[in-house]
């Protein structure tokens, strides 16, 4: 158990709606067909980049308060390759001379974040951690692969974490499995596939999804995770007042309810409204949540989710 | 103070050679030239990527020893922009449902990394993590850039930190100043510069560095730190067994005899045979240092460096 409190929290939704109408004409399905199948009628496009949506939802969260003494940007594509992305956000935040980094596992890097930026507390090293998601999964949608880029939408979403002796992390797994490495990719933006690179193919700068194995390989690795860490604190699925998960597909947000044994009230579900923000989507479902008062102090939260790799991680919370 | 013990570390050094002389021809500077402005006689270039380099550099380091707990990969520069690279390493090292995930701070990742494995240890998260640094500086170069062309060399370097009750991470500092951010950059890769982006170059994808801007921000900024970090802890210059600093370039290696008061038989300096191997860089004079004897159980050793940002950060540990 990891003694820390949620002790701010804000996001940022671009205000530019695209429905899947809009995007019908995009990637040549019907309205009807992305809908059924990703569970998104409209997602949200971004016109400024990752850092400044980054910083907005930083403001939401920091409110009046004062400034961090650690920023960790746990987001699932940089702005840049170097310098890394926690420094235009600071930047854009207007602080200078706090420490910053990124921590990275695509769309679980905000719960690996919020372990590690728990451990940082509880280890002393830090007294008060602005951690940020920040994703403009737009950039990389490929129209010609029509049910990843109808999931796709651009958010913020932050949270502040200080000591506490009330609230805390009671729990944290993570387990990686790379024989799913292949499932989900964007092979371009690193040292593999170069611009200079002449295997390079356009297409590579992309996202792309293998949904189905996807799904089939995660729905027991979740289902088993969330188990284990139930039975590990000696509780059960109706101890839990609100399930966080990742929003990676209607499907995948209904498994909760239909196979997970979650209350379909008790599971956050804005797929609809904002579709898959990748690292954005778990914590701007908590903020959304905090801000609309689905999650009152002395609560227990589970976020949990999957991610490219394929990793599967969970977290309970004492809020 | 964070009770943690390197059990174990390891290198991968690619075997082909570039000698300043063979580089000369590329960039259109002499072999003095080169030598004098940046202290670098040879450079590595590997002809296998990131995450196999920094398997080698792992299994180095794990030896006969049971696999680790956790993997985390900090680097400065990703094999793909999804999944993270930490997943193609394990694949690599053939293991399976460790969780993994990277950290990222360019230059200093490995410092980043380290303060952040001692913390997970330290607060009971992990037993036993491997912490590695794998660089491709080499894929980054633009010729047209000689001074930032020539520092560049391709490496990996692999700790493994467990509990300890006689070693332990001292002290560890670090701050970021976004008015450097950008001195140091590789402007493409992420959402910024995509190569969908009319306005994204060639050279873009490609490193560059304000050397002078740089060193001049940064050589007031880390003696601060030195000194700030030495007194803090009762320690002083002549206390310190073995300085292990980024090699960011000849003269700023040989400032922290100059200025900082180090005896040059103290202060690790294998930028000649190696450039610098950006994140890998403290990790692979570390795993030197340690192969050739040079740092004992018992001895005390700061590393130290500034990364892009710009951001300083310094660790005390006792070996």
């Amino acid at each position: 158990m990891l003694n820390i409190k949620i002790t701010g929290s804000g996001h940022y939704i671009p205000p530019t709606i695209e429905t899947s109408k809009q995007l019908s004409f995009k990637i040549g399905k019907t309205e009807d067909w992305i809908i059924s199948r990703t569970g998104v009628y409209n997602r949200r496009i971004s016109d400024i980049d990752v850092d400044q949506m980054a910083a907005i939802a930083c403001k939401d969260a920091i409110g009046d308060s004062s400034p961090p003494d650690l920023i960790i940007n746990a987001s699932g594509v940089p702005k840049q390759t170097i310098p890394d992305t926690s420094v235009f956000i600071q930047k854009e935040l207007g602080y200078s001379g706090i420490p910053s980094f990124s921590i990275h596992s695509t769309c679980l890097s905000f719960l690996t974040g919020f372990n590690t930026a728990a451990s940082l507390i509880e280890s002393k090293q830090y007294k008060k951690i602005l951690l940020v998601s920040s994703d403009r999964g737009s950039i990389g949608r490929n129209f010609s692969e029509p049910e990843s880029s109808a999931l796709l939408g651009d958010a913020a979403a932050a949270i502040i974490l200080e000591p506490s002796t009330q609230s805390s992390l009671l729990d944290y797994q993570m387990k990686t499995f790379p024989e799913g490495a292949l499932f989900t990719q964007v092979k371009g933006g690193g040292t593999y596939r170069h611009p200079d690179n002449p295997e390079t193919l356009d297409k590579d700068h992309y996202f792309t999804m293998a949904g189905p194995q996807v799904y089939k390989m995660a729905r027991k690795k979740v289902y088993s995770m969330i188990s284990q860490s139930l039975s590990k604190n000696n509780l059960t699925v109706s101890d839990i007042d609100l399930l966080i998960p990742h929003q990676a597909s209607g499907t995948a947000i209904k498994a909760y309810s239909k196979f997970g044994g979650f209350d379909e009230s008790k599971v956050m579900n804005i797929i609809g409204d904002y579709g898959n923000c990748v690292s954005a989507s778990i914590p701007l479902a908590l903020s959304v949540a905090i801000k609309e008062n689905k999650l009152k102090r002395g609560n227990l939260a589970m976020m949990i989710g999957t991610g490219a790799g394929l990793s599967v991680a969970s977290a309970i919370i004492k809020f």
